[in-house]
Order: structure tokens, then sequence, then C-alpha cells
């Protein structure tokens, strides 16, 4: 089969779209077809070399694809040869086949494409798994997203307003936060103009937000927790901002509030089984009353991913970079 | 009736014994006649003049109390006059009498003192509240508790045993440790002279303590951090080490960690209720059997507060200092 391949670490120009053994499937896994991976944040930092896969994982980026199930390893029931699905990888989707173990399978959601199907799982898995499996997001409550306009930020936004929750969201352009707003966000902020802290405590009567799902890390601790209400809970998911911030205990404390932080990709495997299984009970038939949907920016075929590469650094997208196989 | 009263904040002789009115209880209020109260780091606090009582409090200090219940205001239902109880305040405990939220009354529980019932309220539902409320403390798991002779420490050690957790203390002195060890607690680590993170990780075959009960704050944060294992919940309850720290984000993402910070005093009547709804389901039947027992330090009388604050300040206590009613 092919893949992309990462010879030797640096900008988009490194990976390279080569000849590569077929995987085998094990015990417990399963060999998926694949039709579409997509591009995260992880994959970028994986061909920089500051990402290196977890033990036993692909060598090879991505960390999603959808497919078709093309053999099943020994012990494996529920699925067959054929099945069309989607899935949450720990590395190995930039590839035309790859190996997932079962607990990480999902079908296809009914109303959505084979290929579009390939911008859901770690976005999924993401918000479902911190904002209500972490923070606990209840109807009411009000959903702080920073990046609005990215996969993670217009799935957390459907999401959140599924469940009956109110949501904020930043982004750095009217474009962006107008697809933020057509997604159902309530509050728009545009970060390169306004104080989110300002506008969400403006935008909640004074409270703040319930529930925060940061991807900036250090550069927004503080400010996070001057936004978040009593009882709030930031869950912090990337550190674009940097990776060691001031916490002020004081304020926590006089709020009562929590700070999580949580990567899906080093999770062992039954922790990634128990997190698709919820997904697959409490958001896959949201997507069958159209409620849900994936939201993808452009697809590309998987040979050029250095190009989905430079589009996501760049942040030029909205919603998911698909990197469609052969 | 009397009461300590703080003419002006400052050091423990800014505690006066006088005479004030009495309280009256309101709709939905107990009056209780005091037989004992407990210091507080909070009231210290309060006394140096840090931590005003909130809106609609007593102005006097005392956070907890026992006694005897003696007068019932309109819409209580379950008390009666001369039960002998114990009670969550928002302060007042140092005075003949208090008025309390019914919500936040227990009865003596089996097998204790009505004098030793005043040790108990703040430190179980603290610990109730944040060890197992707020960072789920499960069987099997390791819990580390900073300060392990202190009130709260004392009964921390015997709660995380009597559900089946593994303990590590920390304290300043072999003595301390000592009767950290007849309460139960399994590891025992002198702060002066050892390296918590290293003890902690050494005693958990590298793991790290899945829960940390922390009163020191900003001083701790970081290694706090480090001692955490993976999955692991650090709850903060107290800032003796200043508020404001640098918080490594990498690291608690890595661990998929989360910090939490809560004070009992400022949660609103609905909260302290559920908690000692909780605390009286969970907690006052291990009780009966003598699993769990207060710690009494020292009783002195409450006229004579100003010793008890120099004692709890000097850290010369194990467990609870209580001030006797005349």
């Amino acid at each position: 089969m092919h893949a992309i391949t990462i010879p030797e670490p640096g900008g988009p120009e490194a990976l390279v779209w080569t000849e590569v053994p077929d995987p085998q499937p094990g015990e417990g896994e399963v060999l998926v077809e694949v039709a579409a991976s997509a591009v995260n944040r992880a994959d970028i930092m994986q061909r920089q070399g500051f990402y290196d896969p977890p033990p036993g994982a692909s060598p090879y980026p991505g960390l999603e694809c959808s497919g078709r199930v093309a053999a099943l390893g020994s012990g494996v029931s529920g699925w067959a040869v054929g099945d069309e699905v989607c899935a949450l990888l720990a590395g190995g989707g930039y590839a035309e086949k790859v190996v997932v173990p079962a607990g990480q399978l999902l079908p296809v959601p009914q109303g959505v494409g084979l290929t579009s199907a390939a911008a859901l799982p770690e976005v999924v898995c993401t918000v479902w798994s911190n904002v209500f499996m972490v923070a606990h997001l209840r109807p009411g409550e009000t959903l702080l997203v920073h990046g609005g306009s990215s996969g993670i930020g217009t799935m957390a936004i459907q999401l959140a307003k599924a469940v009956g929750a109110k949501v904020a969201v930043t982004a750095g352009s009217k474009e962006k936060l107008e697809r933020c707003a057509e997604l159902g966000a309530d509050v728009l902020i545009n970060y390169r103009e306004q104080d989110f802290v300002a506008e969400v405590k403006d935008a909640t009567g004074g409270a703040g937000a319930d529930v925060i799902l940061d991807n900036m890390g250090a550069k927004y601790l503080d400010r996070n927790v001057q936004a978040l209400a009593v009882n709030g809970r930031l869950a912090i998911i990337g550190m674009q901002g940097g990776r060691k911030g001031e916490l002020n205990i004081g304020t926590l404390l006089a709020k009562r509030a929590a700070v999580s932080a949580t990567s899906l990709r080093a999770r062992p495997l039954e922790e990634k089984a128990a997190i698709v299984a919820a997904v697959r009970e409490h958001v896959w038939p949201l997507f069958t009353g159209g409620h849900v949907r994936p939201v993808v920016d452009r697809e590309m075929p998987m040979s050029e991913a250095a190009e989905g590469h430079r589009v996501v650094e760049e942040s030029g997208h909205i919603g998911k970079v698909l990197l469609v196989a052969p």
C-alpha cells in the first residue's frame, strides 16, 4: 500500500507519499481500507518531530479515518468485511490501509457520507470526553469555546447546542464568527478586537462561563480562570499558547472551580473504547435528524497532505481538512 | 449571651469574650445552645481582618459547633428542642448560642461525646466534599494528604482508609507522623527532611498519587502536579503557601489530570445542605463501629479562645483544638 511517511521531521514537505508494507490486524483488531483521513494539529507536531507516536502505534501520521472493513483479526465480533466505518486511531490514518483496535471503530452515522465521516472521530471524541465526560456541561449552562471555527470548535458548538447549552466562541475573523453563528453559537467574540473575559461576563449577566474548552494553554490560563463562573470547569486540550502559565489559586478557590487537561492519543485502549462507546450512544443519534453534521473545509488527495498541513498551520480553514485516499 | 467578638482585627488578643444580644432563629433555622466550637484557620484569618464573614453570617468567628437544640424557627421539621447536634456554620460558633440553617445540622454520631462532636463538622464536610464528591477517591487508589496531623488531615486519613484507599501523609515532625500512622496512614513523609514527590512515587511503584488534598496552594502547586498519577486529581483547600503559582499544563495534560480548589464557607445554603446530607449518609455510619473518630488535641474554655489561636498558629497541635462554652 501507499502511506504518508516522515523520513526526516520538518516543514510540510517532510510528508512523503510512498510505498510501505501492508499492516496486518492482530487479535481484537480490524483492518480498514481507508477512504479518507483528516489533518489534526498533532499530525503537524509529529511531522515537526515534537510528538512521537505512542509505543506500538503506526509510525505514519493520521489520528482518524473513514473507510471499509477489509479484514477482521481474531476475536473481533460485531463487525463484518465491507462495513462502512470511521475510527479513532493512535496513528497511521494517512495511508491506504490501517489497523484499528475494534473498540475504536464506529459505524458511519446516518446521513453522513463515507468521506465526510473521516471528519468526525477526533473532534467528536475530544469534545464529548472533555466537555461532557470530564466537565459535565449541563443544559442551560454556558460553554466558551476558543477557536470556534476549528474542527474541534465547530463540533463543540453543535454538541453543546444539541444538549441545550448557551455557546460563546472566540475566533480571529468576521467570516469565521459568522460560520460559528450558522452552527448555533450565541455569543461571537473576535479575539483580535475584543476581551473575551469582558464579553463572556457581559453575555452571562456577570456570571461567566460554566465550562471553557481551551486549546491555548498557558497564554489564556489566567484569563480563562477569570472568565469562569462559580463552579466553573476549564478543560484544556491544547497548548498552542505555551505549556507553563500562572494559576491564580485564590480566584479558582473563590469560584470553587477546576482546571483539567487531557489528550486523547495517549489514553489506554480501554479508555478510548469507553469514549467511543459513549459517543456512539449519545452523539451518533444526533446525526440522524441532522442536528449535528461534519463541518468540512475542503477535501484534497492524501498524496498532497503537505498542502493540507499548510492550510491548517495558517489557520485558513473552517472545520476539518480531509485527505482522500486514492 | 456571651460571644467572642473582634472589636479590632489583630493578634490572638483581638478576641474578646463579651456580652452580646441573643440571636433569633428565622424561617428554616434552628437555635443551638452551644456546647463547644473548634478553631479553624479561617477563624485566624477573620481575626486578622483578612476574611470577612459572608453576607448575612454572624459577625463572630466559629465555623462549627456542637450543642443542644434550644428553639426551632418556622418551617423546620425533623429536629426537636433538646436534640444533641453538631453543625456546620457560616460563623458565630464562638458563642453561647448560635442560629443554624436546619440543612447544616447533624445529629451527634453514635459513640461520640457532645463536646467532641464539635471537632467534626468542618473537617468531615471538607474532606468528604473534596476527596470524595469532587475528586472521587476510589478503593485501591492512593491519597496524599498534606498536613496529615491537622484536623483536616487526621480526618482525611481515617475516611480514606475506611473506603479502602492507601494513604500517604506529609507532616513536620516524627511525633506528628506517628499519630498519622496510628490513624492508618501507610506512607509517612517528613516534609522537612524528605522530597514528597520522590517519596510518593517510590511508594506507588512510580505511579504517583491518584488524589492529593492540599492546604499549601502556590508553594506546592508544581510539586503536587509532579506527584500526581495519570488521571490524578489535585484538590486544593488552602493557600498557606500563597495564592499564585506556576502550573505546568504540559505535565497536567500528559497525565490527563485535574486541579480543583474549593472552600466550604462561601457555598450557598443548598450546596452546604447537600454536603451535610451526603456526610450523614456516608460518613456518620462509620462512627458507629469506631472506624472513624474525632481527633481532639485539647479542650479549653471558649473565653480563652486567644490561647487556642496561638496553639493553631504555631502548629503545635494534632487534630482539633476545641473551645468549650461555659
